[in-house]
């Protein structure tokens, strides 16, 4: 399997399907949707959608029952970033090469923006769920990510996140922030998938395994790239860790040991999932080493 | 009844089921927890959680299968409140007579806090939904709240109303910030708790009926509040219409129309819920009548 060609054809894929759940940017309120609709068709990896569609085909889950689900999961992913863009935050200008949604549309737009993204996403997920004949099912798979993005979640390690900028912390903070920001979501995806899908618990809980070693390798490689990646590349400033004086895993580990960690962390993700077929999670395997090898 | 002890009881009864809700205050993210509990308990009418309430009750309901929903949407009303304070959007330092969230816990704080108690309101009732043997009528009443709180609802009303200041806008404009603002919520809330207590077609009618007409007299009553009522009663400033520059129906058709306006919407609410037996509606109509005639 040619891995860069197979996830070019997932991203394709959520971006095509992912239109007819966009608001039509009509009526007075046109504007919000304007807002809306610029940040989720800003590009990105499309990772937490792929792994809802991942972890339900994994499942033996058939037809698209996962895509409002794909769709919610970006829109909450957007806001979050719009959100870590404001001035009283990040502060941030670029965000994927582009224009932040501040600077676009303003503060005050960009704040509602997120909300509205954020709100869309739990409304996209109901309306589709109030039709089904497993209303249960998808109350289980809602509730996935609504405790995934939560103050359980990553909205809990983005405070501890902010509230550490500008300070030395230790690891076990370190952890929590990456484990909430990042690596809940992740979680919170692949479960998500797999609970639509009616998993067995075996398959459920390897799949949360995967994700947990996964969820914690990609933010560790986001912290590595923040100091060796190449700023066209990675469509964002590097350095601001630094800048920032934030803690990561290179600064309180060395470089190489922050390494040999994810390194470590995948092969425990793929060892997760060695319960199923292996044709079932072959991209989920593929998609791990690619975590780990990234450069953006 | 003596109305004003009645509502009393409610309020304080909500105030007080509530509190099991809300996140306890320790671990990395207790300021999130302390900012989300801070304007939480700020008072306020608490006028959605009692209308679920209300309409469950009316409705037949039995039991306390609303409270997670009267909170959720309580959450809901205060993130709108807090986004609506931060100094991108009206700048305000009072709410309530205390200080804003963003005045007490900083503008990224008071960001993330709107944030977090619009996705831990999902999260409360999802949390709850899971458990039920109807979960059904759980994501339709789940529906209608994030429905009426999003981008065709509340959102989309604050979106237009933030865009519409300082300048004349004319009165479906006006009406469409008031109905989109403030009176989907309220229409949400009564159906939500009709929805749970199995309402028949006719008296989720009635009631959908009653909640525009309050929905859309409360937010004209703001508007001549705005003018005519006591800046300490209140708890707010008054006159920031005139000084932001804002169309309000005592702009748009004069004091004397409005009034008739809310009054004549309070008749027909009160018509609206004739279907009823009175006893299951004694507090709703008294309620209406207070909508037109409060001073805070």
């Amino acid at each position: 399997m040619e891995f860069t060609l197979e996830l070019k054809n997932r991203i394709n894929y959520i971006e095509k399907k992912m239109k007819a759940f966009l608001p039509e940017e009509v009526g007075y309120q046109k504007t919000i949707f304007e807002a809306m609709n610029y940040s989720l068709n800003a590009g990105g990896k499309r990772l937490r959608p792929i792994l809802i569609m991942e972890g339900y085909r994994a499942c033996g889950g058939l037809g698209e029952d996962f895509l409002p689900y794909s769709v919610a999961v970006e829109m909450i992913h957007t806001y979050s970033l719009i959100h870590d863009d404001l001035p009283a935050l990040d502060n941030d200008d670029l965000r994927r090469g582009k224009p932040t949604n501040h600077r676009v549309f303003g503060e005050d737009m960009a704040i509602l923006a997120g909300d509205a993204l954020l709100n869309h996403a739990f409304e996209t997920m109901l309306a589709y769920a109030k039709d089904s004949d497993r209303p249960d099912l998808h109350i289980r798979a809602m509730y996935e990510i609504a405790r995934g993005a939560g103050i359980y979640g990553m909205i809990g390690g983005q405070v501890v996140d902010v509230q550490s900028e500008g300070q030395a912390i230790k690891k076990d903070k370190l952890d929590f922030i990456h484990i909430n920001k990042t690596a809940k979501m992740i979680i919170a995806s692949v479960r998500c998938g797999a609970i639509l899908a009616k998993a067995s618990d075996e398959k459920l809980q390897a799949l949360t395994r995967y994700a947990e070693n996964i969820g914690l390798a990609f933010q560790i490689v986001d912290d590595i790239l923040d100091i060796e990646g190449d700023e066209k590349t990675l469509g964002k400033k590097v350095g601001s860790d630094i800048d920032n004086m934030k803690s990561t895993y290179p600064s309180l580990l060395g470089m190489k040991e922050s390494k040999q960690i994810a390194t470590d962390l995948i092969v425990k993700a793929k060892k997760s999932i060695g319960i199923f077929d292996s044709s079932d999670v072959e991209f989920l395997i593929s998609l791990s080493e690619f975590i780990l090898n990234r450069s953006n």
